[in-house]
């Protein structure tokens, strides 16, 4: 057999994950509540002992997750990705190596090509699968994992995916998560501008934010993640969830891949531009649901009073 | 007392519906559905039968209904309601009056004014309340009534409306009504090129619409309008609901509104050029879901293979 | 003949002014210079008193110049256009009327089709002939006639207008030369938008707004207009030449006729929402150069240091 | 002297010319016209022949230039750049090395650096100088040299600069010289996207692209480059000068400048975007002012009847 395949289709899998930092830690626990056994390691060890506690077994260091038929990654970023899998010590530098690689973190398409290639060299199955959500979100069960790689790879995994979250999908054979979860963010910046240009035109009339919003929240246009936000809109007083600095990281990513692609964007591209200029008038640092902020100033509105603002 | 403030709050009212196209007939069935006593009217006659056999009144004329507490007018635009309130046998031309008049139609801030002066010229309250669904919308109990106009005159007719409708929310006291429903259509405007923007990126990487959309309608970010047409458009048929040329007309009236206003909309401007595109493209007469059509030909695919496109 | 063209192709014609302003008593300068007979009228009759000293015959009344040949109308709206024309002691009121009627004011395509209909119907030829440029332009014969209308009429005054203006364009038989006005207008915004996203971005690279406009002034790229106002906007002290609010008028002048004609006009779009978010910022009564000053601060510069702004 | 700052002042100085393609040799020629005395080096040497008859000196390898008091570099690109400064046989390998070294060719600001840093490390000065203009430009002595680098330096070179070009402009003491270029090649982009709205504008109200730019070419809106295009637009017969795929390498460069500046361009962004439709739509290897097509279709108009197109 030519090509690594993971695992036979009837095998009952062992599991590894490594990084168990917030977000980690949030699967891991649906993965013990659906009774799976897992394995898990983490650079800082004491993050482990909640999981530990819940039945996790720990590994001392990453060689020991390299026996489990599945591992999984979760860790901040590319370097890190590249350390604890091509690194020294790594998951692929040890003898014994699974079958399956699954990698849960937010990188870019080159990134995870390298790793992929990595890791088929080392005849170890890869699949790119960013997970949307926050720790609550996952708690709930309501979040997404997007993954792609090898459909029948895919097919393996999908059980222990479709344990955690509420939508698991497979988008490409090759690194299509890494875009789909930058579309994802591009439509988030999208969306929130959306908004913001249309409850500031009702506040303007004289509707007040929370009677637009509670009218908004009943249409078939809302969103979950609206609906979610809604009261601080209303109230004016926006909790830090997600930066304009790094919303603007993912439009940048997500322009970029646009442009190789050779698709024109005219609205996220725009948008892009009141991202910046949010940050240029001071926002920065701001949740990027301050693009109400710019707009209500542009419009002449006084903005929220909010005291981060 | 100066002011007319329609019925005294304890009052079981009467209710007379002038309209019933297929919008107002759903509206009428619920009420009801929900043990209301109605008196209809309709200028093409035969359109109420259907309301008769269920239980509802027919007049022979308007002057029939000026009687009833409430009467809620649904034509299909300025022009009629214009005479079937204000013209020679109209409500305002009888000698009885209700003591409330609530204009669901969709009209111009301009158009409600008139009718809303001249209402109260009559000692007809009035309420502007324009709603948000279409006629299985409405059968399903998820539509939603927008009303301006007085609050105590809103919160006598308020029990109609909830049994009608899902949401039913008070906008303010003038005509914010009118300008609270274009925002929403701007909303969807820009929802929809938000989606074909991400969509056809995703689509140019590899990944189907189809799993795109399975991703993105798990995600916090959907809304139910997008994952009633999401298989429309996997499908690449696209049904007809709205045409460019419609959405242009409330384009149109939206930004006129926010110029007036002095509020800038620099997402909805976009928006409304490309809309002006897919019509010079030859959409005109499509759905506006085409909005697709014009972003996958300017990425250089090939579009849906509809029939009609 | 059953269509009034003017005068017979030989004539020496005399020539009526209506409306002396600073701009109308610029182009009479220029015509009496040339040697051509100007008999003069204004509603404030003092304003006619340095032509008169030049050579200019005054008349006392409208009536007084409808027995020239050609009337030219320089009045500053529409409804001073059609008072002078229309009303009562009107030119189309006297017995006597000119062969024909010529308006340099600026009026919308509406305005200027009634009095074309009203001059025809009164067996008047009419011209449509706005001018581009202020006093100073004028004086030095660098301005601009668009004309619209009969081409037969056009070639009888157009040796008129070429003794005032540098260029003289026939431009449509109709009232095509309002458009032409309004698209010069729209260009101007954009421009002004382009040259300050530039001159920004070198800016904050390090080049001075002056060495980057003394470069752009040598390229073939820049514009008499541009060359004029360099060096206000390399010493950051704008002279107020026409305001944010003025020019959002003509923007939404132009973009109603091209919604009207169906043209998209994406780049004009944001760059009149632009406009409208410098009004919402506080620079509505500046001179709308200052598109600088809003394209400075979102770019966290700090902006010319101006005692007006 | 702890820094190199070129040359004596007072020094008449020796020109070494280094890259003999068309830009170069049309340079050289107005050297050598203003009686500099020069000696070339080209890859390909039958280039250098012309300017050999002329009176230039040829030598035989690139060390042959190194005992020049002043090189001047004009090659296609960073990779020739660096071949010829920092390779085998380059100039800064040579025992015998200029004071000063002055690149003309287009590179990135990282490229620009980088080689700066190199000739600083030689004890060599160095400019960025490129150049505005194609041959027949430089050949009227209308074209423009853009400087950044040490002012000193600068101020040695100037002379043999404005024997060439019309404008000679110091626009920092870094790299800045390349941003400017880029700007100018931005504002390009949308300078034409504003003339073809406008153009496209008054056509569909019935005035002739040819009546049009015959009245907007007597404005001040005009440039020199609009009108030297202009009767190729009026005919619909479009040469290619630089296709939408370079300017949108200039856009990409020139966003990117942009981003790290964090400077918002929302107009360059949305032409940006329509660069890109132009060449989704088969556009990609037309002149740019075929910016004009992509906006006469969308505006419902037939575009221009070229051969090409």
């Amino acid at each position: 057999m030519s090509e690594r395949e993971g695992l036979a289709a009837t095998e009952e899998h062992t599991i590894g994950w490594l990084g168990t930092g917030r977000m980690g830690s949030a699967i891991v626990h649906r993965l013990l509540n659906a009774g799976r056994p897992v394995t898990v390691w983490n650079r800082t060890s004491a993050k482990t002992g909640p999981l530990a506690a819940r039945g996790a077994q720990v590994a001392d260091s990453i060689a020991g997750l390299a026996g489990c038929d599945v591992v999984y990654v979760m860790v901040s970023g590319p370097a890190d990705l590249e350390q604890v899998v091509l690194g020294e010590g790594g998951l692929l530098a040890a003898d014994a190596k699974p079958a399956i690689l699954v990698d849960c973190s937010t990188v870019s398409e080159e990134a995870s090509a390298g790793i992929r290639a990595a890791a088929t060299a080392a005849e170890v199955a890869f699949l790119a699968a960013p997970v949307c959500g926050n720790p609550e979100v996952i708690a709930d069960g309501q979040s997404s994992f997007i993954v792609s790689g090898p459909v029948k790879v895919f097919e393996q995994v999908r059980p222990d995916m479709e344990a955690v979250a509420k939508t698991v999908v497979h988008v490409g054979e090759q690194e299509q998560a890494r875009l789909v979860k930058l579309a994802h963010n591009l439509y988030l910046g999208m969306m929130v501008q959306s908004l913001v240009e249309v409850v500031t035109l009702a506040e303007k009339a004289g509707t007040s934010r929370e009677a637009f919003l509670e009218f908004f929240n009943g249409s078939a246009l809302t969103s979950p993640w609206i609906q979610r936000r809604s009261p601080e809109l209303a109230a004016g007083d926006l909790h830090l969830t997600f930066t304009n600095e790094l919303l603007r990281k993912d439009f940048d990513l997500g322009l970029a891949a646009a442009r190789k692609l050779e698709v024109p964007m005219p609205a996220t591209s725009i948008v892009s531009q009141l991202v910046q200029s949010a940050i240029g008038n001071g926002l920065r640092d701001e949740d990027f649901l301050s693009l109400y902020e710019l707009q209500a100033r542009s419009a002449g509105l006084s903005g929220v009073q909010s005291a981060r603002l």
